[in-house]
């Protein structure tokens, strides 16, 4: 039997935010939390509209799943996100000491490992999953706006 | 005749941040935001309290200051924090593209030096300045909570 839940699923949950995102004029990226098979958070980046550069879906992601758990901590949780997480984000993964990053599309100029950011030593770390659906969606948005 | 306005003018009044950091049990750091000698945002680390590891000084430091502004990039602006900006901080200030850091005492083990987290390239840093007032007061929260 296939396991319903797999990196796939819940990777098309993030993607459903970062579509949202993009309904919204901003860049589409989204993100969710996870935790025995369970969402606990979701967001989706909101940096125009909140004129702030800290709103990133990860960001969002990671508040909104410390208040449900009721812990600063997100250990034994997983974030899917649409695209590789910048500095900022990886840098707040570390602090959350969070089990497991999931993200779809690569960002080979501003991504976490071509920073160079540290990740904390407990976080495990899959990278491609529906990269390309991810892709697409951001390809969009930027050829919209040029238009 | 001497600025009244300077480096350590500023700094003190993120100090004064920290200590209302300290006096409610959270790790003693403060920032504040400048620009053209007046201060538009002022915070203090609230991680324990919101139970949210983003809840750095710096982070919400920039929240306000963009909010202030009505805009997200916080050039021509300084920021002044007592203790030198973590990963996810600096990483914040790399999207926020600010003028220039102002930081007081070296955090030698998570530091965004010693992780080498990149800064914009528009941004000039300052460190060590009232660097001892700072790192009492760390001191002195960390002997306490060993008690």
């Amino acid at each position: 039997m296939i396991p319903p839940f797999d990196d796939s699923y819940f990777m098309k949950k993030a993607l459903q935010e970062a579509q949202y995102a993009f309904e919204q004029d901003e860049i589409p990226v989204g993100a969710i939390v996870v935790i025995q098979d369970r969402v606990i958070a979701r967001a989706h980046n909101l940096t125009e509209k909140l004129n702030d550069v800290t709103a990133h879906a990860e960001m969002q992601a990671i508040t909104a799943a410390a208040n449900f758990l009721g812990g600063k901590y997100l250990r034994d949780c997983t974030l899917y996100v649409t695209l590789e997480p910048c500095q900022m984000c990886a840098g707040a993964l570390y602090w959350s000491q969070i089990s497991k990053i999931v993200f779809g599309a690569s960002d080979p100029q501003r991504g976490f490992r071509i920073m160079g950011t540290h990740l904390h030593p407990k976080t495990t770390v899959v990278g491609g999953v529906l990269e390309e659906d991810a892709s697409i969606l951001l390809k969009q948005f930027f050829e919209k706006k040029r238009k």
